[in-house]
């Protein structure tokens, strides 16, 4: 079993959402926990510690091996992309210095892999997601958005194991592999 | 006497500097350290746990009292924003969790308090804070923007404290000191 988190920073609030990458190859994939952090309004330094501590909170309650991060496409506002960016940066390094291998999927890798679409709208993906990991009823956007990337993931490392067993489990080339199984799935 | 760390984030390289400032009411003010943190090429979590770090050592080696970081002004590029947010997320975060004081100022005021124009040069902020600081050299330029927050920091604290010694020194509040302070100035 390998545990898989989850993160779609945003400046607001942060997704999250723990799988369960289970069975042989890691095929058998189980929802464990999911969702939203809210940030306080308030001054910069605060708000990021709340991210930070979050998230180390999250990995210390549940373990997780390995954390995965939405790379995030946005509109053209250079102050928006700042904000989501310290938002990033805060959870980033909370996987990191927690000793978890971090990997980045761009958003429209997370939707293909998940829903097939790299051009999917939010609703398919929380449609997929509950579908996926069996859930009782739809997660929130932001939950879903967390357990998407970690489903991407699961779904990349499979991939890469399984056509010639080649990875390498480094922080270094996971962002290459998957962007190798964005090619596959083509 | 009160310790201050200067940060000034970058996504390739990060400034710090240390000062002390000592005397009554923080008037004296004395060079510590300062530097270049230098990001490996690579990828990026690995890229701001060397930040996170890089600070976290800074600040167990010196134990400063607080933190000044300077507040961006960039280009029209939402990408170079991303990730400068990034870096700066790494440098709070380190901070915060440190249990500094964390306050933030704009590129703006920092020019401002240090060289008495909002609108001053590279050069002429490295200069006064070689003048200010009565360095043997000129330090470069990150370091010297590092320890030229640092500076704004100390006068910020000491005209607060001089107009009235209202001043509660909360994170929450330290940012609208800073503005009050420019005002003041101008």
């Amino acid at each position: 079993m390998t545990l898989i988190l989850g993160i779609d920073p945003g400046s607001r609030k942060t997704g999250f959402g723990i799988i369960n990458a289970a069975g042989t190859n890691g095929s058998k994939l189980e929802y464990v926990t999911s969702g939203i952090i809210r940030l306080p309004t308030g001054e910069l330094p605060e708000r990021l510690k709340v991210i930070f501590d979050s998230v180390s909170e999250i990995i210390r309650e549940h373990n997780p091996l390995e954390m995965a991060v939405e790379e995030v496409f946005f509109a053209r506002d250079p102050r928006a992309a700042l904000k989501l960016g310290q938002a990033r940066g805060a959870a980033i390094v909370a996987g990191v210095t927690a000793g978890l291998a971090v990997a980045e999927y761009a958003a429209r890798s997370v939707k293909q892999s998940v829903v097939g679409s790299g051009a999917a709208k939010k609703e398919q993906v929380q449609h997929m997601v509950k579908h996926l990991l069996k859930l009782p009823s739809t997660p929130a956007e932001d939950a879903a958005d967390g357990l998407a990337v970690a489903l991407c993931h699961a779904q990349t490392m499979r991939t890469a194991t399984s056509i010639g067993g080649q990875l390498r489990y480094s922080k270094g080339r996971l962002k290459q592999v998957a962007k190798t199984n964005t090619v596959l799935e083509s």
